[in-house]
């Protein structure tokens, strides 16, 4: 979930405070790798919200507490990783009342309990500025079998385990937006931006079969755009076969676009690459083949596909402002 | 480097949180002790630093990189471990320039060097209120030798790595208290506060004859009372025997008094407890001997003494506001 902005300050100042490290994979995936044990790996995220950037004031705070946990949680997921523990950060507001951090705290024990993690450690400060609450989730995968951003080959399919744009529409319902939404609909929506699910269940499916692997937190071009550059591929994505919910195609009807579907963001949904027998058993487990990955003619990018004709994005991920 | 207003919420709220898992340490250490290989523990800390809180909105924002990073080097010194990598999140105030995020990366290399630390990872977002940093830090120990909190035992002598009131003091002369003190003591006291020098120096000897270890961040008063609470032993601590530095002598001689000196926080010192031959070594390293502990009448309290009788402390820790 980083704001796209900053990607230049990764580039510039971060990256190469990384250096080589293996530990730190060029900061050019969603998770460092350290060793745990001498059968597995530790796997390391970290993903803060910041109160009117990540999450709106309006925002239950137990939820907000769930969500932190489940953008984490989701980037395990796509890793393939089973989850551990966590760092947990809080600043508190000045003056925050007792009861707000009471709710904060029940959600995490309502998702602690959910996903199986338990709280390790943490900081928790006051600042004069907006709530901002942050994790470092820890995660163990079987040594070596952490699925990376880089793998994907040309050749691979397209794949991801859920429909797109869900977060973004559950946020435009929040801000008064498709008012004629059928009720359902409309809590269907917000509900998949405030309680995200992180994709779990497909964790060993991903482990055993994909090249490459991501949540998709930015938008699905923008992530899309993640993996082609890291992997070196070019990759073209059909937009007749991006899955979309009957609440998304409702609320199209009433004028959202699909380009904002596929640029929106929160989605959580992840995102993988594979081949043949292996691309075929990430579909039986319910992913959807949404493109193909092509020998990259220069960095790597991402073409839209309509009815097999380029479509021009603008803005092909969310920037948080 | 907690805000004390938020010791309730640890206790209350977060510390059901942590349950029973071993590396937790019931919340109740600085650090979360995962395993690391077979010989090896990962050793996790976690410490953030809020500007108009932690920092002063005037510092250097490459030494607030680097005292973020200290902060927590403290922490691993303390436990007696090697510095191995880190976690990054930084929210940066919507409109920071790219030359400020420049400064605070150079801040990150120049010590990352010197303490022999990586980038591993992080988040990176904007914020519509002040700068906040914060790091996870990742030491690792020889298995089960990390020095905990809880191990002070009745008659072992209380121990610490170096002079008190160092950063107090460099505070209050950058907000312009004791003007008359000679330039090289300011600089010294200002030069404590803004670059504290974790005392990784301490580490070894700490780990080989320490029964209880921390970093002094929240005043030597209040960190000697979460040894003593956490081990369920009483210290007494000889107000004559705290060491404090020429220049601390001089701002004493100008009106500061030595009771704000051992509340005031931000010393990053190591205090420790060992007995017998363990104590000798310690203070051969360079510790100074400061008091004794004794079986807790109760849940394990603090008395200063001064020529042999009890001071009366009304602030025992920093506050944070």
């Amino acid at each position: 979930m980083t704001d796209n902005s900053e990607f230049s300050v990764i580039d510039r100042l971060f990256r190469p405070l990384a250096g080589l490290t293996s530990e730190a994979r060029g900061l050019r995936d969603d998770v460092a790798v350290l060793p745990s044990d001498n059968t597995h790996d530790l796997v390391v995220t970290t993903d803060a919200m910041v109160e009117g950037v990540h999450f709106l004031s309006t925002d239950p705070l137990d939820k907000v507490a769930q969500k932190l946990l489940r953008v984490n949680l989701s980037d395990l997921a796509a890793k393939g990783a089973v989850p551990y523990g966590y760092q947990l950060l809080t600043a508190w507001p000045h003056g925050l009342p007792f009861e707000a951090k009471q709710t904060f705290a029940k959600g995490l024990k309502a998702d602690q309990a959910r996903f199986n993690v338990a709280l390790f450690g943490g900081d928790t400060v006051s600042t004069p500025g907006p709530l901002m609450v942050s994790v470092t989730l820890f995660g163990r995968v079987a040594k070596g079998q952490t699925v990376a951003r880089a793998g994907a080959k040309a050749g691979d399919r397209v794949l991801v385990s859920g429909p797109i744009g869900q977060g973004y529409l559950g946020l435009k319902v929040l801000q008064g937006e498709y008012p004629e939404l059928a009720a359902e609909f409309k809590a269907e929506l917000v509900d998949t931006y405030q309680l995200p699910q992180p994709r779990l269940d497909m964790a060993d499916v991903v482990r055993a079969n994909a090249h490459a692997s991501m949540d998709i937190s930015d938008g699905l071009v923008a992530d899309t755009g993640h993996i082609a550059q890291a992997s070196r591929v070019d990759i073209d994505i059909d937009l007749n076969r991006v899955p979309t919910s009957r609440a998304a195609r409702a609320a199209m009807a009433l004028g959202a676009s699909v380009l904002d579907l596929i640029s929106g963001g929160d989605d959580y949904q992840i995102l993988c690459t594979a081949s043949g027998e292996r691309a075929k058993a990430l579909c039986e487990a319910g992913f959807v083949d949404i493109g193909e990955c092509f020998p990259a003619k220069s960095q790597g990018q991402v073409i839209v596909l309509s009815d097999g004709k380029p479509v021009e994005i603008e803005n092909t991920g969310w920037v948080h402002s």
